[in-house]
């Protein structure tokens, strides 16, 4: 079953398939954000939590960078921290996330609850669907969700980390407990993006934020692995269905010899890389990415420059989705966001 | 002018060389830290900068691993932020450094004041004689300082971050004032490092802990070209001396085609970075490192495994030396680390 034809032809949905773009298409992790002045005025009235949780604001703030700068791709404006309260992990913003109770042992994972992501994360799914409905219909919106690896480590840790010591406690001293956790949260994440999809989502993202603080074999036991099972469980799921999976490991360039085993359609490549380099090492599988985000503080004629630069290194293959490497900082200027988009949608071979 | 003929023959100076060793010479990033009860015993009299700051309780903590599990190199208790309150930034700990008057602009780059190490920071130069004297004759003593880049993004950002905005703004608004800031510093480091091996220092380690977060041209531009700088100029002023230098970028994986250019004796490797494929991308460089630190959390026969597969990798050309790749962490159990030593020192081809 195709969406519409006006979102299977689109530049986005044609680069993540493989197939010859005139352009990359272009979307900005967190476009839509503190860096837009539309976005601050919503978050003065309601916190992060309450705007993840108010259908009709999240769908108010997804809008908000396609009204402004016409990206080519939206994505549904929301945490990756959300489906945790269903498991039974309490979560708050202080402003990172604070998990008052990790996971500490096997009897805490046994613990966790797997659910229906309609029922237990319905206003996910009405913002998905208010926001397909406010969509020009040949703009794809991208549903998404943390990794089982980028998950655990939230689960474990309590929050953010520097040095992840939980984290590496039980991935090296209880390996039964982290593969039992890991397999949980990838059940959950399945679970969830397939219900994003089903609500309306035309792709769907898998953000693996922390998996570059793994060796290469941790990288393939506990990350890969665990994404490989959500995109192979949503992607028997949705069989009859286009709606293709990104992956973005942040932090990449350590794996790229194994990156694409994942399986996903398209490899989200980070900054640090040089996207030439990781085309060569990937072969033919389509990428998106990968602009220093701090290049939007570089003067107008450099920061053009880099586009294009960035543009003629991922048109070496088709199937090129313009992006950052990472998310836009909430500092960034806006008139360098609308030249970077204007550079990317005038450009021509 | 060698110090002695005990440190010149030492296991680590003939790895940091490239000389055949018989085995690896072993020491560990942190090796002086939390993970030891006697480190806390000391840190519950005196919080981190006095400790810094008072020469024989600085050597106390530096001998506690050398005595402890009979480490192969000793490095100086001290942290990279040394340097700032001498160059007019006062530093705080809060645990993690804080400025409370970060750098902003060329004329706040104009009044950093370049120094006299043996004057402004002879508590330091106090503190690594007191070392070289009680330790063996032949333990080598590592003196060290932050790398001008990553010294940078605390000078800028006011402590530790997560995104780096302003140093990123910088970097990319304003070239003129990174290269200013960037020139400085190198000038303050190679002093530092200097003034360490007159006063006993046999080898000098630069951490670029930050460099990691550049993209390769970045890397290039702002990370290696001014370690380049530091460790030319070092080597240049200690022309009659055997004082191997060595470079450690965290997150080296995306510049190893690159890396060896630093000029360093020694290229230490993080844990992210498959050794054997460094050694295969660097050449014939030493190299240093790189168990995950997350290891020591292993059961005994499988951290026993993990440190000879390193020692194998590191093998493939002379000039290895056996370390984690980043920091011990504070939860790091005492009897893997006498494990890792004794299977690294009772190691045999």
């Amino acid at each position: 079953m195709q969406k519409s034809d006006g979102i299977s032809d689109s530049l986005f949905i044609r680069a993540c398939r493989g197939l010859p773009t005139e352009r990359p298409p272009i979307w900005m992790m967190r476009q839509a954000g503190r860096y837009m002045p539309e976005y601050r005025k919503v978050r003065e009235k309601v916190s992060f939590l309450e705007l993840c949780r108010t259908p009709d604001l999240a769908c108010e703030v997804t809008m908000q960078p396609i009204n402004e700068f016409g990206f080519d791709a939206s994505i549904l404006f929301s945490d990756i921290m959300v489906p945790l309260p269903p498991m039974g992990l309490a979560v708050d913003f202080t402003p990172g996330p604070v998990i008052a109770q990790p996971i500490q042992n096997e009897s805490d994972i046994a613990k966790l609850k797997t659910f229906d992501p309609n029922e237990e994360l319905s206003y996910v799914m009405d913002a998905v669907r208010a926001i397909r409905k406010a969509l020009p219909s040949d703009t794809p919106l991208i549903g998404f969700a943390g990794s089982p690896f980028t998950m655990m480590t939230y689960c474990v840790e309590g929050g953010g980390s520097k040095a992840y010591p939980k984290t590496r406690a039980m991935m090296y001293g209880n390996k039964k407990a982290t593969h039992a956790l890991l397999s949980k949260l990838a059940q959950v994440t399945a679970d969830y993006l397939v219900a994003q999809a089903n609500a309306g989502a035309n792709a769907l993202q898998l953000f693996d934020s922390w998996a570059g603080i793994l060796p290469p074999s941790g990288f393939e036991e506990f990350a890969l692995k665990y994404a490989k099972l959500v995109i192979d469980n949503v992607r028997e799921r949705l069989a009859d269905q286009c709606v293709p999976i990104i992956y973005f490991a942040n932090g990449c360039a350590p794996y790229l010899n194994v990156y694409a085993n994942c399986g996903a359609d398209v490899l989200g490549i980070d900054w640090r890389v040089d996207l030439a380099a990781a085309r060569k090492a990937l072969g033919s599988v389509p990428v998106q990415g990968n602009m220093d985000p701090g290049c939007l503080y570089l003067p107008p004629e450099e920061l053009r420059k880099e586009v294009i630069s960035v543009i003629e290194k991922g048109r070496s293959t088709p199937g090129h989705i313009f992006n950052l490497g990472h998310g836009v900082m909430p500092t960034a200027p806006m008139e360098n966001v609308r030249l970077m988009v204007d550079t990317v949608k005038s450009w021509s071979a």
